[in-house]
């Protein structure tokens, strides 16, 4: 096979660690893959970049077809834009895609049946980051819709749901408020759900929606919302199936496609070599999904698994009577490698 | 004691079987109330009236201090306003009070010692129903924040931390996208939670904070949070506590106060004295406590916990192996009079 270049972004707090763990458990799996270090987020935020992206980031950016991405942390208190906001919006990664499934018994959940996919749409909304001050005493920000940005990340969910062989697609909304907004979202849903008769469709309000999906994720399959509401349920399914700690996510564009872990870079245990190297480790197998390298992405899974089935945890999900020893970020590592 | 007048909304779909159940409860507890229903919801909505409230029910809010109200139906697709939103706006009603305790083991939940309330801010943020329709194919909502309106809700929380002894206040938000209207928010919270020395407070991202909340519940007591977050977060401790048709809520503003479920009218079961009374008669003793009744208050608390202790449990949460009998809407109401 010939090699694929990963741009990847080691990213800050505990991000260089899990990044560490995960490229050594690629290369010993075997990946096809060369990986060029690009440098986004703390540093380049202190050196003066607003964005958190240096100049020649962004040049590498533009060439990348595939980025790997560890959390990042952003500066406090100096009104820096995200960068996740950023790089999402300026390329185009319209779809985020957070697959979340119980691995009961083996982490303990209420829920040992959930296996769900939540499509996020992740440029507009109220992460387009437009925000004004009208008076001292009143500010605002602007929820951004467009048809063009609901068709695409419905038609991706559906389409996923076809090519995954899911059998329900739900939408979550808040329509009976924002009769505009999310009207056009659940009008656009329902055209082309139509489309896919196969598929089972559904739209909830996104309260009850949200409050069924924590009390009973079993019932719920591919969901797909806003980027808001995206952003919240995605980190609900992923931390009553867990943790957050263990979710990785796609973040896909026409062009170009970024896969990160869902966790932030905790910066309050970074440089102890505590941190959970999965959630960046499942983004990592995505992408080798994503390039077509289908084996070496099951071969490392089916590690992944036994590693944790055989009760090697990290803190973060280490748990009495289910666990059976406290790894390290470089211990867990070596118990999935040892695994391949 | 003087009778306390309430004004009283039967509602639609299920509202006026649960408010039948309700004031009868009351009645044969002694609550010292005259009621004087008003019209409100699909009727007044179906007579012409845009915002569900006819000209005589607004003379009869405009005299009253303490509501009562069931769920009401909003006719679909003519593009009504929200009924609910334009009460809480119009009457000042800035704060949401939604209380939610386990009541484990008589109904069923994965967290048996949760105890959870729900301050929600209740007049702004993309409840303020600006949207426009910018181009065929793009539309906008604003979300507002005002400072007086952060102060208002921020302080309440606090205030009902003290009055209630309770512990800890968490705010959820999202300020690190939102760093203008959330970020507001936050700066008040911060103002606020220092006049407060013997309460603890923290801020958490929404995203995580809702994820934490559905997986670990038992570790908040109270929440603040702006509209659209209080929104879904209230209905995810309700239903995981064991059903939003369990839980009741206080719309509070300076001049007057309106107690209603948290859940919706139901119409699919409308009619059939099924639905549970609950959240309305939960919202029926927040009131009394609210007017100064709180002895029968008490007694009606006790005599409806005594009847789900009994097993006689509605459709909704009957539940094979807790549950002891399968009650209607009516008999459910009778058992709790039985039981004062
Ligand atoms: C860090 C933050 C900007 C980001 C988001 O809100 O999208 C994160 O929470 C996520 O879910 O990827
Ligand atoms: C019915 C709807 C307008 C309302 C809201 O969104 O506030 C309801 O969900 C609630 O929580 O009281």
């Amino acid at each position: 096979i010939k090699k694929v270049k990963i741009a990847v972004a080691h990213g800050d707090g505990i991000g260089p660690e899990i990044m560490d763990a995960t490229l050594k458990i690629m290369e010993a799996a075997g990946a096809q893959i060369v990986t060029e270090p690009i440098l986004l987020g703390e540093q380049a935020y202190l050196a003066g970049n607003t964005s958190g992206i240096a100049p020649e980031t962004w040049e590498a950016l533009h060439d990348a077809k595939v980025i790997l991405k560890s959390p990042i942390t952003t500066p406090q208190g100096k009104g820096y834009k995200s960068l996740n906001v950023t790089l999402r919006k300026t390329l185009g990664l319209y779809a985020n895609v957070r697959p979340v499934r119980s691995l009961s018994p083996y982490i303990h959940t209420h829920f040992p049946k959930m296996d769900v996919v939540v499509v996020r749409e992740n440029e507009e909304d109220l992460y387009a980051g437009i925000e004004h001050q009208q008076t001292q005493d009143v500010v605002q920000c602007l929820k951004l819709i467009t048809r063009p940005g609901c068709e695409k990340i419905v038609r991706y969910a559906f389409e996923y749901a076809r090519l995954h062989d899911r059998k329900k697609v739900t939408c979550m909304l808040k329509d009976n408020i924002m009769k505009l907004t999310d009207g056009l979202f659940h009008r656009v849903f329902d055209e082309i759900a139509a489309e896919y008769p196969n598929i089972k469709s559904e739209t909830q309000i996104i309260d009850i929606g949200a409050a069924r999906l924590a009390a009973r994720p079993e019932e719920y399959d591919v969901i797909v919302t806003s980027n808001l509401y995206g952003d919240i349920v995605s980190d609900i399914v992923a931390e009553i199936a867990g943790s957050v700690g263990m979710a990785g996510s796609a973040n896909i564009g026409f062009r170009v496609a970024m896969f990160e872990a869902i966790h932030g870079s905790a910066p309050d245990i970074a440089g102890q070599n505590v941190a959970n190297p999965s959630g960046l480790l499942n983004a990592a197998i995505m992408m080798l999904r994503h390039v077509g390298q289908t084996e070496v992405a099951k071969t490392i899974e089916d590690a992944w698994l036994t590693a944790l089935e055989g009760g090697h945890h990290t803190a973060d999900i280490y748990q009495e009577g289910v666990s059976v020893r406290k790894v390290s970020t470089s211990q867990f590592a070596e118990v999935v490698i040892a695994c391949l």
